[in-house]
């Protein structure tokens, strides 16, 4: 049971793989009154651990962020590393110019400070939400199992049950490590799958580009030059007009869970496959299942209008507190 | 380069595993004066071989379907067989009552009739409609590969790329013997998939039976015992209103191409999953390709209207036959 | 049950892909008196079927050898082809210079010829010896499920439970088609499993050699300049200072069991590896279990005196019916 | 390269699942001049972790073995957990009444504290020696890649090039977590494996026990305790007349190297087999890679005396530090 007034701001600890949407999740989080960041954790997968780490720190550093960022898994669990440089470019955030980060990383690896945040909280005050590959969940949860009951949900952006990106039916996060996915999504604890089936709607339109430069604050301008870039290459890369921001999908349901629908179903992840390894497979033949029969959902239908609203009004307020 | 003149009819062997919608499918072929119905063969799917046998002989029987019904495969590839007294009884066509098949099965293995069949006819004359696990098409395939490039066209009944009914990603024909579809799927000839995708939104709705009842022959009245059965089973083991009629879509498909739309993409079957085995994975992924850069292309939006058209109206013709 | 006296010779179908030692093998078949050998087919495996199948023919044309010799399946049931020219050169059987074949290939197809002979045999007499990949046994095998119960055994040169040659646990036959190796292992006939653990034990050594050039007939100087080529593959490409004449072992079980020891044990083929694909895995685990518990053995351990004398006495045999 | 003199003990953490012969393992190390153990942790495997861990806080209470014992995974990366009862008991390591431990488990996690291990001391001069599922080390290898490099080399029990016990070609440390053993034979360490092949050659005949009771001690007392029991269940479970006493193996190894002859050979684990799964696949072919291209080597050859002078030596000097 969740612990604390209803309306006090959801403590999460942020696991990420920063990545031009993994900055927007960071920013969001940050600038939303409804979330109480209290940690971000970072794992190689947009790019190699080193890279994504400085682009957390900068981030941080960039808004006056202040909460630990801790590096964690440098490669998956059992697989060699995969990086998306067709995506994020060389230095996994190509595009703004960042401020050199004066903040240290936090001297803790990322699995330890996962594992003595939810432990030293009262049960069911953390939420997880991991937006890179779920290595440093996954090295949490066999490191220390008594964080599971403890953890309130996890919120992964991943995954997707009817489309893929980096193969036809699997997602670049889960791809990466598909076996730590399969550990999380088997673990006894809620999981919300965001997947590509919903985050292929959250996309930035000119439209949306025009609220984001109507705040003409720092942030937005921030984000506006990561947009440029990661809408420059999903053009080239896949073939999409404007870019899906997957990540902040995740954060916005944590804030707001009306911003999106959801579909109980029996969730996991393909090992084996010669074609669809990393692929999610979700089970929704028949009638939902209920919460008590079935702990994961997936992520079905994005109100835009709503998640948008959410982006805009954090992004309003970031800054504010530098 | 198909054959003749575009409008004479379509020469077109049916494999199949009768099965309730592999019945209807063949009474649409029979119907229909845009097919040219050369010749029935049988596979172990719905039912073990000597089932499917029988009731293909009892449905020639009771349409006068004058053409050959030659037995094939008795059993997969390299897989255990598996069928589906769930939905199609003990028998494989429970419900109505069979009249007892006067006519002989062709003494011929669907294998070899299926070989001398295209190889007798021009090439590009016969179209492989196959309804039911792949075996006899693959082996035929193996067993005297001239016929690849003198089929027009294979439209198979089978698979999904975006839903299952036997496990949560793959479909019964295909699933039953992965390794035969992946042949089929492999060969250079085209390949139309008609997976359940398309086929459930073939649904025998009360007014889909009140105008088969309208027709009051024996066809229709057999198609319509047909439906009572497989309706029931549909309902209470996979949860429809209405039961899907998988089958005669594939025939649908070849009378009047215009009765579905579909999307080129590359096909193929997973073979290796613990999940996904039996999985038809198409790669809709950007742009759709050409003709010539890709051989198979899937089945996505039924026009239902133009499809029971097409089924009434040969229930009609059926009989007249007799 | 066998049929006939027991020193009537055993009538034997020998499945082959020539291939150096398949030439031996076939030499051996036709020079040994207790052997009736009844056919011969090919299946593509070290070359392509077109090449094989000349050789066959050549093979046969030097001995005047009187059987049918079949071409079957020019590829694996589900896998791509893949052939051995580094073991036996671009024609599938390098080295000796081969006589124009004058002898036809048999207008039936290897798969009808097997199940052709096995049915119009008596129940148990007929013997399959497949020495490439397993294709044609095993389309056989589900195109006339009647033939199992009716074939007295099969011999097969192939697999290997201690030791691979194409990849570190898996040898050429089984790994070029292993779904037709798993068809042919769990079929209910009698197997016997004559592996790369028995055949790198049939080595021809210097001493060997000089027994052949000693009888000084055709055959032996063509089993001499096979030899020659071949020998000096095994060194190159994998290191043999002599090289292990696979195929004729499975002959020579066939015309005296004593030849080699065996020990029954379940045996299956692994199709789903990323290391182990195409290994036949035999549990030789606890006690050896009984002929009604286990229909499937290994040979073991080669009396190599006794297998060279069977290989020069039919060598010296051969000929005297050209 | 190695740290200090050739003759200075090799300091060693032993990585363990007590376990009858994990019990051995410890007793020797501790007793043998040769070995500075200087930790031990424990995983589940034979039996559950708290099971494992109060065996070995026993086995260090009975010999007074001042080192720390830590807790480490509960379960398997990946896969579900397994256990051994068939073997060794309920208990894990049933068989001697065993006093109740008054030292306590250490408070550090196993994970951390063979991080800690090895970045404390010198580069080189930590040897790892897992004898249970590879769980721990694999967690660490990922958790801190710097120890990597640092490790003198692992001397694991594990695996079987020729050999299984849990499957007919898998062992069941191997099997048990097969990810976990993936990863420590692709980490860039010298591993030696010592799997089945070699320590099916160390069997506790009834001389070996006649050399144990001779020593008349409360650790060697406790040892054929243990081995009354553990030949009980390899009597019954897996058919040995006397049982191999696998995990003092990996230890002699350490202590004197001439104690089994190891061959290098490319090593690895299926992952993805349906027969396979959990084997340790060597590559044998060909001739003997040399150190500089092939980090792996695998026990071959024991030298059963030399071994067993070993074991009945450190039993004799334990007891003299309690």
């Amino acid at each position: 049971m969740p612990t604390g007034r209803a309306d006090a701001p959801r403590r999460v600890l942020l696991d990420c793989d920063p990545g031009h949407d993994d900055a927007i999740a960071m920013l969001l989080a940050h600038g939303s009154p409804a979330v109480d960041l209290v940690a971000v954790t970072t794992v190689a997968g947009n790019q190699t651990l080193e890279k994504v780490t400085r682009n957390a720190l900068a981030v941080a550093e960039l808004v006056g962020m202040d909460v630990p960022v801790a590096a964690g898994c440098d490669r998956p669990l059992v697989r060699p590393r995969i990086v998306a440089p067709d995506i994020h470019g060389d230095s996994g955030m190509d595009g703004p110019v960042l401020p050199a980060p004066r903040r240290a990383v936090d001297r803790r690896h990322a699995v330890e400070l996962i594992v003595e945040t939810v432990m030293s909280a009262e049960p069911g005050e953390i939420t997880l939400v991991p937006t890179g590959p779920l290595t440093n969940v996954a090295m949490a949860a066999r490191r220390e199992p008594r964080i599971v009951p403890r953890v309130r949900e996890v919120v992964m952006m991943g995954g997707g049950y009817q489309v893929g990106n980096r193969t036809p039916v699997a997602e670049f996060n889960v791809l990466a490590d598909p076996e730590a996915a399969h550990v999380v999504l088997n673990e006894a604890w809620p999981v919300t799958m965001v997947g590509l089936d919903l985050t292929h709607q959250a996309v930035a339109t000119p439209d949306v580009r025009a609220r984001l430069a109507a705040l003409d604050t720092p942030a937005a301008r921030f984000v506006g030059e990561l947009l440029d870039f990661y809408g420059a290459t999903y053009r080239t890369a896949q073939g999409f007009p404007y870019p899906p921001v997957h990540d902040p999908c995740a954060v916005a349901y944590v804030i707001d869970p009306e911003v999106l629908t959801t579909r109980r179903a029996p969730l996991d992840v393909e090992l084996h496959g010669a074609l669809t390894t990393g692929m999610t497979v979700a089970d929704l033949r028949g009638d939902e299942p209920s919460p008590d029969e079935c702990r994961t959902q997936v992520a079905v239908t994005l109100d835009p209008a709503r998640f948008w609203d959410l982006v805009v009004d954090a992004l309003g307020r970031v800054g504010e507190g530098t």
